[in-house]
């Protein structure tokens, strides 16, 4: 059985969250100096546990073990959100070093390949899923030339000519060189912490539905226009916003969610009635006879708020997300190392954001963990995990990496 | 009786149009090459009637009599809001020029002096009610210093230099020298069309009233985050916008209006639950017992809204106008007139909208008429009035203007 050293864990956990240091967090986009310094130095362990390492044309950092067996992919994304936590996306890099090591170092385990991984841009400062994608050949130049960084419009080729990229290789993943992926992250929500779970064994990966709804009224003086007679655009924004409060608790599912992230009013001056408002809005599940649903209770209730405020709408989905289950083999070797190390405080659990690991996912097989995040903070600086909760999950993951390998191999 | 020339009117508004001619409207941005043609072409026509012509400071003109009696202004604003309607301001501004023409050529009327003028930029491309203003004693250098076009930032002090008025004086009020002011205006709402009114003898114009409205929620991740435990700062602006449209009518007055201008949530990103929403309303009416009720009411709706969603909420009011009311005995001058030509329609109104007469009412006796909007439209190309209301309305502000000046003399 493979035996992870808690304490050097951490402290590789602390080690690595000095790359863009930022309060309690870290700030560390993707191709900035921080996050190449970062997978330059993860470079450097990989080799010190005896694996190749390289880092490919998009950044992605890969230890690969010099056995001829097929060898289980371990990772995450290294880079974080601006002014974010430590954590997300760390934690899962940090373990398949810490893997890769404890295997190494325990004898009847040191012939089981760990080959740990760094994605790179999973958080889409230029592209989301970026190295992910690029891995298992999702992505062509033609995108990597029309990518920009979505806050100061760097292209994204600009941005690897700096990182010392250019000229790399990009690898492609040979399916046959892998038993599969697996994938540690903080839960980023409440919902461990809440139940009193420690480990969450990732079921599913949500599917999002996302919309651009625009209403149109007219546009008016707002001190000579009498209130009988406005078509107000905004109203109308802010009536649909409120019966979606009212109507998709009745038809959603248990983990459902959805969220209205912009609302933007045309003109959007004090005096002025606006004739034309946006709304971005989106929800997520794992089923998608629920996402059916309530694909269908938005077109109702958009309808419903034309009539009452005599606005036009037009509604267009931006994106259609399929739901993405895990491998159930993988999920299995997960729960049962769970109930080894933390009977009772398991707890299989939809995924409800994005991960690299539904995109590794479409070509091997792949699972995932989740740790506590502590009250459910995610993307903010203070993010945090209990440090028993940071080694109980590596453990985990070890053992079911280990059953895996056997499994493949006995 | 002073009998102004129906064609003569109609052709020198179809010409003051033809000053940045857009579709059936004008684009005639204050200090653009065809402001001050216009402005040009006004002092052109008001010597011709025999008065002495000038162009201050800030644009305004003015057609002085060289009569030692005291004068009547009449006017409005030159310019128009950007690819707007042709009536807005230039409507008083060519009544002003024709009611001098006609008392020029009515022999009774000819020595009552009447001093048409145009004002600068009450539509506020650098500042709103400028001429009015300057032409009080309202503005000083440092506030000109400041100003900037609203929407490409070029200063005032450069608008003024390109428009070749610097070094010219801004004209000041002597109130001595006058009788007082009246000002024709279009409606710019559908409320004379709405009653079968053709003239409409403004009481008032509103007090306006304007907040800023935060919101302070808890920002995190749309996906991981349940909805239970959601503060979101963007439901609860949307909330607030739905309680002020179920709540205001109960007490409001009937010429209430209120508006949510604008609602920007923060970040504004799909996948991101807004931690933050700013909410941009106004309310406006003529009476102050009517003001202080709705703000009343709003306060006790933001509170709601802070118990139902779990946000905090800061709520400033930016602006507290106060409700200005004409001159009496002016709107009685008015609405005689308009008894003999419109017998059973004419009605006395509040302005919902700002006017220069409440800025030249500060310091003179000062009333105002409105002719009806078609279709209630406003700050739009199609505005538009028909032929005989254009010409009733001249008739009218004729009349009265007679009225006013020969009560002072007789």
């Amino acid at each position: 059985m493979p035996k992870i050293n808690a304490g050097r864990l951490l402290s590789e956990l602390r080690r690595f969250a000095q790359f863009g240091a930022y309060e309690t967090g870290v700030h560390r986009p993707t191709f900035s100096r921080e996050d190449m310094d970062s997978r330059r130095w993860l470079a450097l362990q990989y080799e010190a546990v005896g694996l190749q390492a390289h880092i490919d044309g998009v950044g992605n950092v890969f230890g690969t073990p010099l056995s001829k067996r097929r060898s289980l992919l371990i990772g995450s994304h290294a880079e974080s959100e601006n002014h974010a936590g430590w954590l997300d996306g760390a934690l899962g890099v940090v373990y398949g070093l810490e893997i890769a090591r404890s295997f190494a170092e325990t004898p009847d385990c040191a012939g089981l390949p760990i080959a740990p991984v760094a994605w790179a841009d999973e958080e889409g400062h230029y592209l989301s899923l970026l190295g992910s994608r690029s891995f298992i050949g999702d992505i062509d130049e033609a995108e990597i030339d029309r990518a920009v960084n979505i806050r100061n419009g760097l292209p994204l080729r600009e941005a690897l000519q700096a990182a010392g990229l250019v000229g790399l290789p990009r690898s492609l993943l040979e399916p046959e060189r892998y038993v599969g992926y697996l994938e540690a992250h903080i839960e980023q929500g409440d919902a461990l912490e809440a139940s009193g779970n420690r480990i969450g064994v990732v079921t599913s990966i949500v599917g999002i539905w996302q919309y651009s709804i625009i209403f149109r009224g007219v546009q008016n003086h707002a001190g000579t226009t009498r209130m009988a007679i406005r078509k107000d655009a905004g109203l109308a924004a802010a009536m649909l916003a409120m019966n979606i409060a009212d109507r998709f608790p009745t038809v959603a599912g248990p983990s459902s969610v959805w969220t209205t992230g912009r609302i933007s009013l045309e003109p959007g001056a004090p005096s002025i009635i606006p004739g034309k408002a946006e709304v971005l809005f989106q929800f997520r599940d794992s089923e998608m006879a629920v996402l059916e649903r309530l694909d269908l209770v938005l077109r109702e209730v958009v309808e419903e708020t034309v009539i009452k405020t005599g606005c036009r709408a037009e509604i267009e989905r931006t994106e259609t997300g399929r739901p993405w289950h895990m491998d159930s083999a993988f999920q299995e070797a997960i729960e049962s190392a769970a109930m080894r190390h933390a009977p009772g405080a398991h707890v299989r659990m939809p995924s409800g954001a994005s991960h690299d690991a539904q995109v590794v996912g479409r070509k091997l097989r792949a699972a995932m963990l989740f740790v506590p995040s502590i009250g459910g903070i995610s993307h903010h600086w203070t993010e945090n995990t209990h440090d028993a909760d940071l080694v109980l999950g590596c453990q985990v993951l070890a053992d079911a990496a280990e059953t895996i390998l056997r499994g493949e191999y006995r």
